[in-house]
C-alpha cells in the first residue's frame, strides 16, 4: 500500500484488524497488540520511546497536527484512512483521525520488587476509568510500579485513555496470585498496607523511608479478609461522619501520595 | 392530584417544570430550585435533613425501594409518573424512577471565614465532573467549606451526581470576587495557598495547625497571576519528569488531604 492510497472501506484487512483490536479483548490478547486513539496519546507513546507497529492516519489530522507525520515515519507501517471511516472506527466522542497499534511487550515491565521500592498493588480494580486514573496518578507521583491482579484489562482503550499516557512510563506487571506477591514483597523487606474503609490506622503510617506497597481492592467489595490479614497493616483515610465516601481512584491517590512523598 | 393518578404525559405542568429544572440552568436560577435524580441521592438528601419540595416517583421504583415512600411522605408533594415517562425524563443511563425537587437555599451555606478554618477556594473550575468530584472529596475529608467563584453550576444534575451527596453536607458559598475573598481570609488570619504546576513549594507546607485555604484554578488555564500573587504562597505537587499530569480533582484532593489531615 502506498502513502497515496486512502482506505475508505471497513472491509479493508488493515481496517478490520484495527477494528478488532479496538473492540475485542480477545483480539488484543491473541495478537499481543493494543491500540492508541488520538494525537495526544499516540505522540506521547513515541516520545516515551515505545515502538509503534502501525499508524492509521487521516490526511486531515496530519495537516492539523504535522507532528503526526513523524509518528508515521517512526512506525513500521502507515495506513491512510478517509475522515469518514476514521470517524466511524473511533471510540472517542470527538474523532481525532489517528490510531497507533503497539505491541503490549513495548510497555515498561515491572520486574522483581526492590527492598526500598514504592509499589501499588491493585486487586480486582474493575472500573476502567478508576484503573486508568490510578495508573495516571501513580505515574505522575513517581511510584516504582504497579502489580495488577484480576483487574480491568490495562491495554483496553478506556483504561489507556484514562491513564493519559501514564502507562507508557509506569512499570507494570500482571500477577495471578496476589497473596503470593504479598508474601514475596514481605520476604524482600517491603511492608504491605491494605487500604480499608473504617479502619483505625491513618495514612500517615505510610510516610517515612523504606520499601512499601499499598494494596487497593475492588470498588464495591473491597479486599478479601485473608489478603488483608496477610499484609503488614491496614490503612484507612479518616472520613467525616455522614454518608461520605471517596472515589476509589481518589482514595488510592491520597494513599500513594503519603507513601511516595518522602521517598 | 391524588396518589392514585399516574402522570403519563410530558405536557403535564408538574412534568414540564421537572423537565425544565433538569435541563435548563435558567429555570433553576429563576426558581431557586434544583433536582436530584435517583434513589441514592434523594434518600441521602432526606437523611441529611434537607427539605424536599416535591418528589416524582414511579410505582415500580417505590416497590423496589420502599424507603422512597418515606421520601414521598417527607416531601410537600408527590407526583406519580409512569415508568416510560420517568425513563424519558431522566438524565442518567439507567433510569431510576425517582426525582426530588429542592430549594437551593436548603443546602448548607458557608458564612464568614473562621481564623482556624480549612477552606477550599475554587476559581473557574468548569468541568462538572471535576467540580462534583472535588466537592465530594472535600465533604469526605471534612473541610470547613468551599467558596466557588465563576465555576460550573453546583446544582446542575452532573455536578450533583459527581458530588455523590457531598454537597448536602459541605457548606458552600458562591462569591463574585475571588481576590476580595483572598484578602478577607488573610485579614482573619487564614493563610491562602495557590495550587500551581511546576512550583517549588511542596504540599507539606499545608500540614500543621492554623487556618488555611487552598485555591484551585481552571483545568486548562490554571490561576491568573494576580490571584496567585495575592496568596500567602503557591504550592505544587512534585511530578515525575515525562509528560505527567494529575487530574484536576486528584490534585485538589491531595492538597486538601495535606491541609486537613492534621486539623
Amino acid at each position: 500500500m502506498t502513502e497515496n492510497k486512502i482506505v475508505t472501506s471497513r472491509e479493508n484487512p488493515h481496517v478490520k484488524r484495527l477494528d478488532a483490536l479496538l473492540r475485542q479483548k480477545k483480539a488484543r490478547e491473541e495478537s499481543g497488540l493494543f491500540v492508541l486513539e488520538g494525537a495526544r496519546l499516540c505522540l506521547d507513546a513515541v516520545q516515551s520511546g515505545l515502538s509503534i507497529e502501525c499508524v492509521y492516519l487521516t490526511r486531515e489530522s496530519a495537516e492539523k497536527t504535522p507532528a503526526l507525520l513523524n509518528l508515521a515515519e517512526a512506525a513500521g507501517q502507515t495506513v491512510w484512512l478517509s475522515e469518514s471511516l476514521a470517524g466511524r472506527l473511533g471510540e472517542t466522542k470527538t474523532p481525532q483521525g489517528v490510531f497507533a497499534v503497539l505491541p503490549a511487550c513495548a510497555l515498561p515491565r515491572l520486574g522483581n520488587p526492590k527492598p526500598d521500592g514504592r509499589y501499588l498493588l491493585l486487586y480486582q480494580v474493575r472500573d476502567p476509568g478508576n484503573l486508568g486514573g490510578i495508573l495516571r496518578t501513580a505515574a505522575a507521583l513517581g511510584g516504582d510500579g504497579a502489580y495488577l491482579c484480576d483487574c480491568a484489562e490495562h491495554v483496553s482503550p478506556k483504561v489507556l485513555r484514562a491513564s493519559m499516557g501514564g502507562i507508557f512510563r509506569l512499570p507494570l506487571a500482571v500477577v495471578d496470585d496476589m497473596a503470593a506477591l504479598v508474601a514475596r514483597l514481605s520476604n524482600v523487606g517491603v511492608q504491605t498496607f491494605a487500604a480499608a474503609g473504617g479502619g483505625t490506622t491513618a495514612p500517615q503510617v505510610l510516610a517515612g523511608q523504606g520499601g512499601k506497597a499499598v494494596l487497593i481492592g475492588n470498588e464495591g467489595n473491597g479486599l478479601p479478609d485473608d489478603l488483608t490479614a496477610a499484609c503488614t497493616a491496614t490503612v484507612s483515610i479518616p472520613m467525616k461522619t455522614g454518608n461520605e465516601s471517596l472515589n476509589a481512584a481518589m482514595a488510592a491517590g491520597i494513599l500513594m501520595w503519603e507513601m511516595i512523598k518522602d521517598s
